[in-house]
């Protein structure tokens, strides 16, 4: 087990009704709100009322900055910070899923930053202080809401960079299962994804560590126990809570304490949402198989077969290799079963640039930790996923 | 699941070596610490020699309180509550396992108090503040590393009390594996034990909550695996650092997120303790199986089986209540394969006062929240472990 370093500075307050306190939490940050949310979503649901009274209850000056788009945008950020600094704002509060929380955490930074805030996401200048920030959660996906990554698309230059600083985590998150009720069967399939994906880049890691690993597979089970009654009854409490937590847990230091990031999935599917503007659980649910398929070796087996067994409740037999062989056969029926997309095709990329893609893909000169993947190596995984 | 609150303050330094980190995380509080620790062990380590010369290297001025007990005495929280009052003591550094954090934390609270600290521990004052406090954690235990809590022993009224503050998780804890390799194998067999019973106490709840389930199962293998490593090959890193971080989790909020505290194991040994001056992990050691083997009903019949086959690795059957009964009797096997007691005998308590144990266990009409015990259930639980 490989040192490390574990803190959380993120509060969350989980459960159905929890939004109640959502005025007097915001209050002990002062008077002016930034209130940042998605398309119509929470405006439909209800959601976007019950907020703003409870803010009104407390006497809060709202600011809104709403629009933000499912890959947010730098243009998005650089509106909000102008919004952050012209009204003297001291809480950037998203309510929304991932793309919302990431955009508030853009920018809570570059409020009280002078230049363009893209030169964060350029890894150009390091943030030195942000404002306060919040979320109420309406998607069990990210994991945003209890670290502090941030994922910005700028498609003048077709990059979506992740990037975080010691002053995004949320001050607080409130997490209602009931809120998630409303998220399309579609939008459920791909937070699954997100939160297993999540999970496999800490789990598929060359650095052993037999409780992460069980962590690990704890949040896993609990996914693929869930995700499939979420699906059919979408207003299973239980199946809606224990998605939410273990989309929190699941990138928020827990699943990765002493395991690299693999990095494969995340870094690809960056690359084809940058020049697709595609859903990222669909970009995941489309690579993580093909992805398994191609690393395992003779090398990495053992690993494979422990997935099959602990977490797909594969028999064990002697012949591990074709135990292992079974449990990445699993993950391909699961995400068939949740009505997830397996072929680039699926969700309309036909004939992409593989060269392009797996050249953005593959920076140095391989990507990914646990197996160390080649340009030709991304590209191989690529064209099976067509 | 029910609704909860996530949040913990405490920074973890996990690794071999990050103990290199104490004078400069130290000198951050100020310039005046008060070193605590327990008997002799840490001098004979050369533990207590490294922390000196690392704090002195910070020129940070250095007054200490030793020899505190395994049963923390509330006369030891009186003495360093008086050295901080008198010296001007900037953070309270415990140094040891769980009862030198414990009385740590009793001190840096009535540090900042006028009256008795026993005030605290019979419940008559609310605490306003503490010093801040640290650690260097040197037994895989009691999980006081990275929470609130404090047990401490009153031995003029025989009584042993839990009790917390918000102001009372240490700010930071360093945790290094390899200063755990010297403990011997009753002490590392008590570690196990009462991490275990950190586990079980959430584990065993009538509150529904799969991930809560899993991630307590996953801590449970890992100490099951790892513990008899531990005994057999002291020096053995995975082991130590899979029971540490263990040891840590299981108390630090993760195990019991969305769970109550049953409650009959801790309070009960509370009381032995506070009368025999035994080991926690030994009266841990002797009551939980007995407790087990009680409560097994018709009604929690699922939940032993889950324990049986998720836990144990017992091979599901149909018989549930055949396959919960082996689940206890390995609970039973494993104490004994680490070497601990499963009877009062075993410790040197003869005929003890089984009526006052359980009427000072009982305090209200029964005790216990997964099942309920009345004091002739706690006088069963006690005769059969005699």
């Amino acid at each position: 087990m490989k040192n490390f370093y574990f803190y959380n500075s993120t509060k969350i307050y989980f459960g159905k009704d929890e939004i109640n306190k959502i005025g007097k939490l915001s209050k002990e940050f002062g008077k002016n709100i930034l209130l940042v949310y998605g398309k119509s979503s929470i405006k439909k649901t209800g959601l976007y009322d019950r907020v703003i009274k409870l803010l009104e209850e407390e006497d809060i000056n709202i600011f809104e900055l709403g629009g933000i788009d499912p890959n947010p945008r730098i243009e998005s950020v650089r509106e909000g910070a102008d919004l952050c600094k012209k009204h003297n704002i001291d809480l950037v509060l998203g309510v929304g899923g991932g793309s919302v929380i990431d955009a508030s955490k853009g920018i809570a930074s570059a409020a009280l930053y002078d230049g363009d805030p893209w030169d964060f996401y350029s890894y150009k200048v390091e943030s030195k202080g942000a404002l306060p920030i919040a979320s109420i959660l309406t998607l069990a996906a990210t994991g945003s809401e209890m670290n502090s990554g941030s994922v910005i698309t700028n498609f003048e230059t077709n990059e979506k960079n992740g990037w975080g600083s010691p002053y995004t985590n949320p001050k607080f998150s409130i997490l209602d299962p009931t809120v998630t009720y409303t998220v399309s069967k579609h939008q459920t399939g791909c937070g699954i994804v997100d939160t297993l994906t999540h999970v496999y880049e800490f789990y598929f890691s060359n650095e052993k560590s037999y409780l992460n690993d069980r962590i690990c597979e704890a949040i896993m089970k609990t996914v693929i126990h869930y995700g499939p009654i979420a699906l059919n009854e979408p207003e299973n409490y239980e199946a809606r809570a224990n998605l939410m937590f273990s989309s929190t847990l699941a990138l928020n230091g827990l699943t990765g304490f002493s395991k690299d990031f693999e990095g494969f999935n995340h870094i690809t599917e960056h690359v084809l949402s940058a020049y697709y503007d595609i859903a990222h659980g669909d970009g995941l649910s489309i690579l993580v198989p093909h992805w398994m398929k191609h690393i395992l070796s003779e090398e990495n087996t053992e690993k494979f077969y422990e997935f099959a067994v602990n977490v797909w409740g594969i028999e064990p037999e002697e012949n591990k290799a074709y135990v292992a062989k079974r449990g990445i056969s699993e993950v391909f029926n699961f995400y068939r079963t949740l009505g997830m997309p397996l072929r680039l095709k699926d969700i309309g990329i036909i004939d992409p640039d593989f060269d392009l893609i797996a050249e953005k893909s593959v920076k140095g000169e391989t990507l990914g930790k646990f197996v160390k993947l080649t340009k030709e190596d991304v590209k191989h995984i690529l064209m099976f996923s067509k």
